[in-house]
């Protein structure tokens, strides 16, 4: 099957095995359970969201022996829990032309496999390529998560090159860096800078639609790779202290749908740092991040990406 | 505070107390995390889905002392769940006037507890009224839940009342007991016959759009009062005998939302009830229930409620 090879031997004396597919991926869950039931399992597929690493259906362990969890990188250790790695193929011979000559290659779960081979070709180009370390939440050399970009920490390159697809990475990377970055989309050959101020200028707006207002809900995720629940309990009492009605708001999946009906005048989000960045718009008050909490409180003096570290 | 009495004597030693609201009171939850803040303990608010008695979020027990779950009865036995009633106040003394003189009442739990008074009030216009027992999930004389119609089981009325809102339980005790029913509002004092027959028609029509496919998705519920997973084992294996392509999609909030990218041609509920009967025109592809899966393979005959009794 394209792209994906079961790890069946690591599924022990499973009888019961459970999958758990990204979006993406979704669409071949009868291929995949085929596949898996031919060798003789019994298989239950997870029905829950699968977003990133962090978004592990535990519930689904009630009922099965081992869930195979596709297409990112362990963030939570687990023994009965497998992750199934998922690569995208592409030509590490990039047709990359920037002007700075130092650089820090970067990448996502699926395209993170090549970087080494694409630090190579660029070499023999005459760029000089860096490829961070890992830690903490983060598995491969060069690679980013939504919520961390750790592996640019005290980087001397004069550029980050962003290999994936989408904008999202690469200005979460720009924010994190201060430096230029640029995306380039291995399978399109298209190139693009991203500008971090027009992100930094909509964050500014939405802590702005904030001022004045008295109730904020304080949002943790009870995904355990995402439940910073010390985190929150710190700025209720901050925002109590300045004046504010502060509650802690507990869920699994943070969504318009489930903020609908609650009188909060607005949310600071400690759950994933995408569903402020990403969804906000969704939202029909505003959502911010604990650093933007900050800032409207006047204990901060300018934007910071928010980051989970481990 | 209107309605709400929160039990602190069942607090014990509390420090940290969860509530879980349904949608129509979320728009309290300041006010009641207020109440009960006042009184020392320290609020977590759940922004889980809160629909029905089954739906209790026991992930916040990872973070709470106490989880206090709000207007519906128990279903579920944890003793660090403690259910606060939410009783809607009415006029007893309903202007009721039906043909039939004998009649069993039913009531939905907000509505439940006058029936004792509103029967008697009947029985002095000359109505004979029968209130049935509970059992099983069902906690109050007379009451309803979505899942369940077993006070009406062996009734020797001619015809139901319901009192409450809105028509599906009405029409849920139509379809259950094949009697007349009617559906009294107590509070805008409006009856309506309702008419079961519109709602099987439309069921019908839904397993009608499933004839013919071949791939079919039977949805497990996650939430403990609802996870039917030996009924969903058993509609895989008959479903596979008649040739079609069967998975058991395990998830906790069955919403369109989560089955978009899945590659399934229909979907067989075994969670809540409702899901297929209320908001089967949400899902993008067929939702039937277990009894209409039978009536598509032809094990059935006709069409009948689908019920979850224990």
């Amino acid at each position: 099957m394209n792209n994906i090879s079961i790890p069946f031997e690591k599924l022990g004396n499973a009888k019961k095995v459970g999958i758990q597919l990204p979006d993406g991926l979704k669409r071949r869950a009868i291929e995949i359970a085929q596949l898996i039931e031919d060798r003789g399992y019994d298989v239950v597929i997870s029905g829950e969201t699968s977003f990133g690493a962090c978004d592990i259906d535990l519930s689904i362990l009630e009922v099965v022996d081992v869930l195979l969890h596709f297409a990112h990188t362990p963030i939570l250790k687990d023994e009965r829990v497998v992750y199934v790695p998922y690569f995208i193929e592409y030509n590490p011979k990039i047709d990359l032309k920037v002007d700075e000559r130092r650089i820090a290659l970067i990448a996502t779960a699926q395209y993170v496999h090549k970087l080494p081979e694409v630090a190579e070709w660029l070499r023999g180009k005459g760029y000089e390529v860096e490829i961070g370390s890992p830690r903490g939440r983060v598995v491969y050399p060069g690679q980013v998560l939504g919520c961390n970009y750790s592996v640019l920490r005290g980087s001397n390159a004069d550029a980050v090159v962003f290999i994936g697809d989408g904008l999202f990475h690469a200005t979460g990377a720009a924010m994190y860096t201060k430096k230029k970055v640029y995306a380039y989309n291995p399978l399109s050959g298209e190139l693009k800078e991203v500008d971090a101020r027009n992100f930094e200028k909509k964050r500014y707006l939405e802590v702005s639609k904030c001022v004045g207002k008295s109730k904020a809900g304080i949002l943790v995720s009870s995904k355990p790779g995402q439940r910073r629940l010390r985190l929150a309990e710190k700025l209720k009492k901050i925002g109590r202290e300045n004046g504010l009605f502060c509650s802690i708001i507990y869920l699994n999946n943070v969504r318009a749908e489930e903020l609908y009906n609650l009188p909060f005048d607005f949310y600071v989000n400690t759950a994933c740092p995408r569903i402020a960045y990403d969804d906000g718009a969704r939202f029909e008050k505003p959502v911010i991040s604990p650093q933007e909490f900050e800032l409207l409180l006047g204990l901060r003096e300018s934007i910071a990406m928010d980051e989970i570290e481990f």
